[in-house]
């Protein structure tokens, strides 16, 4: 697997929440994985309307995407998110601080950036996260 | 050339349009092309208010990039792609729908990830497409 | 370190300002870096309402991430900056066509999108510059 060292610098404040400022692959081989949806195998959308739900469906897709490359959570390198909503930010942070000590037992959280956007693909979509991964 | 393997995986939702969920590529040279508009070689703006013409624009300065190092199509590991017009999301996908069968004959259409955002650096721009590609 | 290699190719508009249209990098160590907004190593906002200030600090946060690595400028093969306001694109361009000369004494300007989106993490963040380097 690739070498991957995930830290925060001196100098940078330390991050409050499930980030971390940098993520830094020895490796041959890097993945890009499309920005995840909250749409189950069937393409229908899941959790209209359901901030958290969709927040489920969009990690269990990219892990669907990473366990198919026979990869883990520990591979990734870089999430950037998109809400569309300024008042989800706070949800989703709340879900993430419940849910990544779980996926990052070790708690090497990849480096993030959190955009809130106009609109995602389709208008029902409350969140999108674009993942590289490194193998 | 990069060993580029584009595919996606089970337990995904089958992209009904030209994207792929995962590309994943061995490779020891990465290439970051900046977000491309609609500007030709001038620097003039070419088709003001005419979304189609934009597309084919933009995609022709990626691939004028590409072709500056010996790549092509094929050598896509990621399409992030803004618009800022909500509605022209489906004109978007008709003109992947229609032009990208013949810029990847093979079907191995790279991931992508589409996001309506406020604006471009132009405001006569209505998209811009940021590639990363692997040689 | 990585055989970077930074510039514009024939077909493509001759970028007036501070980016190039290609980097390309031949590197076995690839470093994603968080974005970086205006906060100092205490996470305390600095500069509200003060685009310029906020410039200075980012770009001063994400040196602090290159210098942690042993890396520098040199090494920055992407930038995707996001602002919040407009008007504040024509104040972005003339802090990088003064500043970037420092930074970049060889000319060699990373590819750089610039995106206006709706907000940022935190409502008083104008703006937020999310790197990829090469080691």
């Amino acid at each position: 697997m690739a070498e991957i060292k995930i830290f925060n610098p001196d100098g940078l404040a330390k991050p409050a929440r499930t980030y971390s400022h940098i993520a830094r692959a020895k490796t041959q081989e890097v993945v890009f994985i499309a920005g995840q949806v909250s749409a189950d195998a069937s393409g229908a959308t899941v959790g209209k309307g359901d901030f958290e739900a969709q927040c489920a469906q969009v990690y269990a897709n990219i892990h669907s995407a990473l366990r198919a490359l026979g990869a883990d959570w520990r591979n990734v390198v870089q999430f950037t998110s998109f809400l569309v909503r300024p008042q989800d930010a706070a949800a989703f942070r709340a879900y993430r601080g419940r849910e990544f000590p779980k996926m990052f037992p070790g708690g090497a959280y990849p480096p993030n950036t959190l955009l809130i956007i106009s609109r995602l693909a389709d208008e029902n979509y409350l969140l999108e996260v674009q993942t590289i991964a490194a193998l």
